[in-house]
């Protein structure tokens, strides 16, 4: 993928563990974005990632930077993430489900880059002062830290998810027709009537109970005549 | 957590390592769920992810099953997780934005399961007959197999996201008034003047391109006093 395919830059500032750097960069993978950026990360961490499976590209083209500043030199939007709540914070703080749609947008007319801090410290004051804002994952307040490659899983997710190609549903299977399902209703009832279960004597009423019963069922057309061929063989049985 | 704080049961089939099992855990502390359960868990695995910190409550409580109908028993809707799409698969399958939807709901009235298979093979037939319907990460088709873990976080976060809390934006800071900008584009403009970057000639378009480059700065009312400060103390240099 060309960088301009992939306007959004994941910029891991000091990792340590190349588990980490793997994870993030199969979610990359996973979500369709390319370009990997590791300031000062620990290099038998870099290097040990570089053998990790399944995103064995961008690995190879990651790039490694020495500074934070000129990681996030050509980008036009430059977002930080973290786990700390509002009230420390000197940034605009917008939570994830909000600050994906910005990003989603400025990634149309610029670069923009989205950082992730080291695993026990996260962005520090001077990563942060970078940015041009904060994002933070709704976690729980009691504990807010999540593992590095499950957050950038994440906001790549909220990135490119899209509720209205969600809204496909499962390919409807055709519905039974109502001429199928009066014909199970009639055969159940006989196979109760026979196995004991009902007398005709109460023919009316369990008719109706027998009715609805398969209404609420909800078959389609196919698990009808599936039905329909086991009560025949447990009528067949019955009489037999 | 009471098991009726949390309604869904996460249910790990088959987990070989212990990493993702700890990291599961974790996923589920951080958005709110409590119940972990393994059916037939690589035993090496189990044990040592129940050192793994940061979610020794979750995995200490995490129970056991020999097989998927028990651990399954008590939930009135059961969704599997696949990596594969549609064409592969007899069951009904949606897409974890809108699964998600339909799962929130559904935990309103009754547990729900939500299965993972094994990292390797994922949910097997067997596993996938007691599903409901089965949900989709929208992973790329060329790369859809996402990390165990990291799958649990993106359902979980999912589940629990709330873009009408996240529509909190960020406390506004009091804008800058008018007369406070036209304070600062004068005095810009005299710096301007003084350090012979614009001559007093041709003031009157320059005063009206400050005044515009002035507003574009969206300034907030704190940020225009340090401005005039800098400006005034630039000045006084410029003077001096």
């Amino acid at each position: 993928m060309s960088s301009l395919a992939s306007p959004l830059r994941i910029i891991l500032v000091s990792p340590r563990n190349p588990l980490n750097i793997g994870a993030a960069a199969r979610a990359m993978s996973n979500f369709g974005f390319s370009e990997l950026r590791l300031v000062n990360p620990y290099q038998v961490a870099f290097r040990e990632a570089r053998s990790a499976v399944k995103a064995q590209t961008i690995l190879a083209n990651a790039r490694e930077y020495p500074a934070l500043a000129e990681a996030v030199a050509d980008c036009g939007l430059v977002v930080g993430t973290t786990s700390i709540g509002p009230r420390a914070i000197e940034h605009p703080l917008r939570r994830l489900e909000y600050g994906a749609r910005i990003i989603s947008k400025k990634m149309a007319v610029s670069p923009v880059a989205l950082l992730f801090g080291s695993e026990k410290f996260g962005l520090s004051n001077q990563d942060m002062s970078h940015c041009h804002w904060l994002m933070r994952i709704p976690t729980r307040e009691e504990h807010a830290s999540m593992n590095l490659g499950q957050a950038v899983a994440l906001c790549l997710y909220e990135i490119v998810r899209s509720p209205p190609a969600a809204k496909v549903k499962p390919a409807p299977r055709r519905p039974a027709k109502a001429e199928d399902l009066e014909r199970l209703t009639a055969l159940l009832e006989e196979v109760l009537e026979r196995s004991g279960y009902v007398h005709a004597r109460v023919e009316g009423s369990t008719r109706m109970k027998i009715r609805r019963l398969i209404r609420r069922m909800d078959v389609n057309a196919h698990d009808a005549e599936v039905w329909l061929g086991m009560l025949r063989q447990i009528l067949w049985k019955l009489l037999s």
